[in-house]
């Protein structure tokens, strides 16, 4: 096996575990990425099969046949599952990997709903079957697409934590304030800080259910003081993720030159002295 | 027909139908703007029509009139549709275009009517009725003022579907753990997958209409956590369709030069040598 | 009165109608910034009383007393109001101004409701006392930091009105296939098209009051859809202000210089030769 | 006590006050850090009980453990102000700071309710106990990652009060609209000009509660064209922070040079000459 090694071109005399590893962890060929397409199919058809199923009217006329199609992608995934188990080197690296484990509990429940028709098993069997939805966790198996809506979301990440901890600290008090003015009135939803911190948060993010809304006037402006506060800050996400994203979108890169004397970073790619001390920065061919 | 290439200047001696073509298709002329306002307003005019006819309280008291201005403006489109195909030189190709498919179904529905009078084709008629809504479509011929609006979703495009493709995974995965929570208790919404999916849809893009809403302490705080996901996330659209109506806007484009030497794409508009190699790049003469 | 021309120095000898126009017209002394002041705040009292008219429990118990501040506050505008008219040279030119009918309007209903106390005039009344209303624009006179924001908005106008209308375009078909989709039910909002448009605007707005929310599975698909659409949609007005108000706030501005070879406008502050004919251009001093 | 200042570096010698100073003010060193991490959990422990005081089926369940941990954590701060107190050189102006009266609020309310026992002092109880609440703010001690946040939110401050004022400007006149043409109806929310102005708050923002909505053809046709104006609005917040937050993480930082012959402000960093009076700018080592 010592033609194992990913990047060898001639592919003829490779034995049949070789081929199937690189149909299967691999996108480069044609064979790879038809694996691909169909998978994602699969995954799709599965998904849709485990919603149909809660659907009253469609799960009591049509049962039988969602069932079967229910058993036909278990087979089909666990025929998966075991290839994917036999051509992989390190077995249990995998086994015990995100993937490995989404793959795993893509099969196991509709196997652990034979043993599980008592009537007593009810809840464990619901949620065994929904546990069949996070199959959707497999796409990234075959997904390279989102790499920059990622890598945008990964560096502005610790300034979103900041914000959302802003966010909460808001709402907090906020609700506090709004359960001091409301709470004490029948027919209010402001039944409790938790219950106004949860109004708060609706409020904030303007999605705005109604089904808790301030009936008094003191509670009323406080709501608007909110909301316009919200408005304002509704900005400042954007303004995080969107300079993010620009910067991703943007062809002028920021220099990856570094400046010899004041180790100073990021320059302008028309600079030939360091902003930041004078010195002579290295030539552009430098930083290819 | 030698005289019929549209750059000709004399068009004293041009015959009826290609003057008539210039008229009808172009905008270069003040004959050819003014029907183009004209049949802006009479669309307009069609539309209100249709829209003013499903409403009851003005159904009742004028249906003859607004039967007449039917009848008015599906004759003018008539006559509109009859003159296009007579001047138009290519007739196969424009009545199967979209435009011309278009423009077809503005004047068939009204004629149709006549022969479905029966009672049995009330669902018909009243399909065919709104067909004409799609009138609107023809504003498409005589408007090119939204052409950034195009290219600056196009650019995007296909970032924003992968964006929406991940809205749709959270969506899932959010729709299927509320109605694990939700969905076996009385008076809640959550009754199947895709009916919590259409709440978490509702409520990630902050429409929130309040038809659902959870009611369970693990569900608004599930519901709470999906709010604050959603109002970080509504950063990325806007960030993309942002940083690409900016860059449309911005009077400093980016050259589309590439160095002959490394192949290097993006160059700022003041450089002369390439930011990457160093050899000298095309001048900005022939960019242009 | 030949020394009326404004930038004078020595104010002393001035007549009193020139001296009071120079307060009330001008913000440049001490005089007319406390004018303004006194002014902005009478304005705020007055439209207070005005909104406080309407809240039946408190014009029940304190009639008199707002009556009281009402008349106090139409006697001081009166005052107002007669000064301008005397000290301004073109009365004629004010009076039919915005602001001079703005000043007048604000007078004239509660002189007015004099002579309309009789029992058939009530609606008449209720909208002469909400005209008073209007003090709000008389703010205009004494705000000049609004700038920035309507330049921005004027700058991104003709854009913002394209996007409006394709908005417009967009809820006129979704609402079109709703009112198809979910209109022959009983106890659905979707009764006709403008009703279904209504509905239409609310959602892709992300306002979502819930009156009227979609009931079938696909007027939900279709919901889905829409709103899925404005979360993208949402970005584009997003991405034109912020585009313009980040110039607007941007040190660097772009240069103003023409070619004078092709009339080429926005060159880039470090250019020295046009971009789009290759023509030397002025230098930077010649732009100043 | 001549060892007092901070950057000294040999701190064996330090008596216990010094020492204990260092720990409980600053945040450079392990016993410091420690120090602040554990105050972190004090108080979100205490701010979880705050809360959970308030949910009735807790309360009623587990009173006497959250009278307990209630205790528990004001006796903790108790020590922490008295340590405070006794360490700080300038005791009056701690106990006078913002924070130290934060402090002082987060223990009191728990020894005042002793003697507030009786039936009738119910309303002050209840301010008292939320009033710890405000122990978030404490927070405010240990956090300094949200310096961006604040910064950005400072710089854009008097463009969103003018946006603030310019939304309410709208509103109100939008309110006063709604009124008279919704006012007078029977079951309709818009029953003072201060209820409609709070409509328009809920609609402009986007929240859309629900609880009150246009019912008549002209408050909807109304209402909607505030929606749209609200939606072409929301995005001046969003520019106005986002180019904020965006030149704050922008590497490229414009130039606070100024032309020292025309006072020209904001030049590219890569320029040598005024682009508009062409005389030579002081180096970008100058700057620094």
């Amino acid at each position: 096996m010592q033609s194992e090694s990913p990047p060898e071109p001639n592919r003829e005399n490779e034995p049949l575990k070789e081929r199937l590893w690189r149909i299967i962890f691999l996108s480069d060929t044609s064979g790879a990425k038809a694996f691909d397409v169909v998978l994602l199919w699969l995954i799709a058809g599965s998904i849709l099969v485990v919603m149909l199923e809660t659907v009253k009217s469609v799960e009591v006329f049509h049962r039988e046949l969602l069932k079967g199609f229910e058993w036909l992608f278990t087979i089909l995934f666990t025929i998966e599952y075991s290839l994917r188990m036999w051509v992989v080197r390190k077995k249990r690296r995998y086994a015990l990997s995100f993937f490995g484990i989404v793959d795993l509990l893509s099969i196991l429940p509709t196997y652990l709903e034979i043993f599980l028709t008592g009537s007593g098993h009810l809840i464990v069997i619901r949620v065994l079957r929904l546990l069949r939805m996070f199959r959707i966790l497999k796409m990234g198996h075959h997904m390279s697409e989102a790499d920059f809506l990622v890598s945008a979301l990964k560096a502005s990440r610790s300034k979103i934590a900041v914000f959302l901890f802003a966010v909460m600290a808001i709402v907090s008090i906020e609700g506090t304030l709004m359960y001091l003015i409301e709470g004490g009135r029948e027919g209010t939803g402001f039944t409790s800080i938790p219950q106004s911190m949860y109004w708060g948060i609706v409020t904030i993010t303007t999605v705005g259910y109604g089904d808790i809304a301030p009936v008094t006037v003191i509670g009323k402006i406080l709501a608007s003081v909110m909301m316009l506060t919200g408005f304002a800050i509704i900005a400042v996400p954007t303004g995080i993720v969107g300079a993010e994203i620009f910067k991703e979108l943007s062809p002028v890169k920021m220099d990856g030159r570094k400046c010899a004397n004041c180790q100073h970073l990021g320059h302008d790619p028309c600079a030939s002295f360091c902003k930041s001390c004078g010195s002579r920065l290295p030539g552009p061919t430098d930083s290819a």
